[in-house]
């Protein structure tokens, strides 16, 4: 199989104000690496008219289908029916199948409700796809030059039907030429920037799927190749290469690393420790250092110093240079990181201090007045101003993301040590 | 106008792997209080044949349809050109509304793009919506018994354009009468039973729409009530005061307040400040407190003692308590709040220390156990243990929300002080 699919998702609770059908996201990578493109998506909700509707709109639209969600055993569920009723196939007794189900429940303990049993109802002619994580099976169908997969809506329940059951059974009809993606990431410059210096690897390739994706701090390169996957991977390599010769050592890591993630990797290799003192990120550099699992290793703590006898009292700032330069400053801001360190007795410490907003903001200090400062047990020490632009949450995201840039130099050999 | 409509979003950017239409939800709750229901959401990119399918699909499923994205000046901008098509309307140059564009490039000092002009082509016989935060104005278009409204794609713009232009065009063709939401909020609960509690409430109004959406720490009651504005509040007043008569003081909020912000206020009414000792959080709680702008009012910082020698330095935690108890023990929460108490001099001090996971779980303190600890000037001491599920990221959150629900039951003078 090869060409183009639609991805609809089931559920009234789709329709609402606060959930978005995030399985489509999975599922569109998926389809890429098996050749196949999503031309459209729809939520739709358990009104059987409406669900008949959309899945003959959908039908219409590319000639395979992937359905997420109504499977399961209430009243709402009413995919499975739909979709059988729109083929004109019956639903039969799979009696294999309810035995299964029955002991399901009669492991945990618990009788199986009656409800449960329709469960056990399969499209007649259909493929059924187990869902080892969960109760209800999921079905494919083939029939009039037409494909549907019918998976759960649950998240790990879909996974792990595709994985194991669809995907395979959808590739053997494939040339085994995917689209296959890949994301390099930069931290700390300018989206402009970023394009300005990729602008030549990508023209160079007119035919490669490129994007750039920007985030408060981050700006993504996403590029695809098509073919079998050890030819996709060689393209993949080549691109990011010349990628890489066009940014340097400005992309730090690929796919699924984080900027905290290899920062983290960094320290430990070196067996460095870090502490930290911030101030107008008020703990976020440190929740995202720790967010990282094992970052105990080298991470010893922080001191949130929000209140200026803090800032005196933990990271050993002056009481001179508080009351001459401010909290926001240079100074300070180095004086907080050469503290964190002594406190913490750390190799290496970043400090921060700022005006993250909406209030605090000063005509000589405004709203985004962000200081940076990095003092090492080797001597090393830097300092970075940076106005930021954007609300309260996008200056303290882009700030902690400036710190682990800083950071991430010091630890490469990089760091212009100079007044910025 | 009432009744039901349908959402549609283009732009091939929505059918890669990283975005999401999050525009919809929006749109969602705005449709919901003009009493039209949202009966199927579709994505699309800009492919014209798919497009112009899209549009008369959505067409059959619903009489209002409100599409956002593509009315840019680049030629992958065709949502106008489509609709026109669709409904057998011109596209015509408004010389209006190319002198505003050419001034509003002006005021910038740029000369605009030739590209630009066609944003001043309008569909035929269509309301022009503008847009005073970008260069593409949008449209509302009746014709044949349905009505399509043309938003941007940009969030702000979108926003800006549906509350000043569309919104009030579609509220005239109403009878006022919407379905309005209310959400109350409690946290540290389990789902199960703040549904036990909140089910008398919802069974003796089965007409209202009920919903529990449930997040790590959080549990939202959500409902609705139909009618004009002021016949709705009544409703929802009544419906609210009920559910606070089954769930009392651990309803913390309503709508758009935050766990974070109510305990926020709390403390500055009393005049309180409050300080952290934080260790598997890693600075997650004190990163929420600062997240609520002005928390400088009373949050004075945070020790994010990671490591045990920080405990010690700056939490004036005992050794001997370490070297006895462990760090994740009753006995160290207690000394990490009395600790920070003491380090900052604040009225109040939580403090934190578990086991988050993936690693450092042992059979007597397996992941998932933590302890959290309040230390008030009053002499008030309280300790919870909690055993958590679910993996790093979620015992984490669920932590902050258990510690902000403890500090929330002392501020309001709630607190059962005994062992749990």
């Amino acid at each position: 199989m090869s060409g183009i699919a639609s991805i609809l998702a089931v559920g009234t609770e789709l329709l609402g104000t606060t959930r978005l059908d995030t399985n489509s996201l999975f599922l569109t990578g998926e389809l890429a690496a098996l050749g196949i493109r999503v031309v459209r998506k729809a939520c739709v909700g358990d009104a059987w008219d409406e669900l008949v509707a959309e899945i003959r709109a959908a039908l219409e639209a590319a000639p395979l289908l992937v359905i997420t969600g109504g499977l399961g055993p209430t009243d709402d569920d009413r995919t499975k029916e739909a979709v059988a009723h729109v083929f004109g196939r019956a639903l039969v007794r799979d009696e294999e199948i309810l035995a299964r189900l029955v002991e399901r429940f009669r492991k945990r303990g618990i009788t199986m409700p009656k409800v449960n049993e329709k469960q056990a109802d399969v499209i007649e002619g259909a493929v059924v796809l187990p869902n080892p994580r969960g109760s209800a099976p999921g079905y494919l169908l083939e029939a009039g030059g037409r494909t549907v997969v019918l998976l759960p809506g649950v998240p790990v329940e879909m996974k792990g039907m595709w994985t194991d059951g669809a995907r395979p059974l959808l590739a053997r009809g494939t040339d085994g030429r995917g689209l296959h993606l890949r994301i390099l990431k930069t931290a700390g410059l300018p989206e402009s920037l970023v394009e300005e210096r990729a602008k030549p690897v990508y023209e160079a390739h007119p035919d490669v799927p490129f994007t750039i994706l920007a985030s408060p701090g981050e700006v993504l390169l996403q590029f695809a190749a098509r073919g079998t996957k050890a030819e996709a991977t060689e393209l993949l390599d080549r691109l990011e290469s010349d990628f890489r010769k066009a940014l340097g050592a400005d992309i730090f890591g690929r796919d699924e690393e984080t900027l905290e993630g290899v920062v983290g990797d960094l320290l430990r290799t070196r067996s460095f420790t870090l502490s930290l003192a911030e101030s107008c990120t008020g703990g976020g550099l440190a929740a995202r250092i720790t967010d990282v699992p094992g970052s105990s290793d080298y991470f010893l703590g922080a001191a949130v110093t929000y209140a200026n006898e803090a800032k005196r009292e933990i990271a050993y700032v002056a009481e001179e240079t508080l009351l001459r330069h401010g909290a926001v400053s240079e100074e300070s801001a180095r004086e907080m990181a050469a503290g964190a360190r002594r406190r913490f007795s750390s190799t290496v410490a970043l400090a921060i201090t700022g005006v993250a907003g909406p209030g605090g903001g000063t005509p000589e200090k405004p709203v985004g007045t962000v200081h940076i400062a990095l003092d090492a047990a080797d001597g090393t020490r830097a300092h970075r101003k940076v106005m930021l632009p954007g609300e309260r949450a996008m200056i303290r995201r882009w700030t902690t993301a400036l710190a682990l840039v800083l950071l991430r130099q010091y630890l490469m050999g990089r760091l212009e040590t100079g007044r910025t």
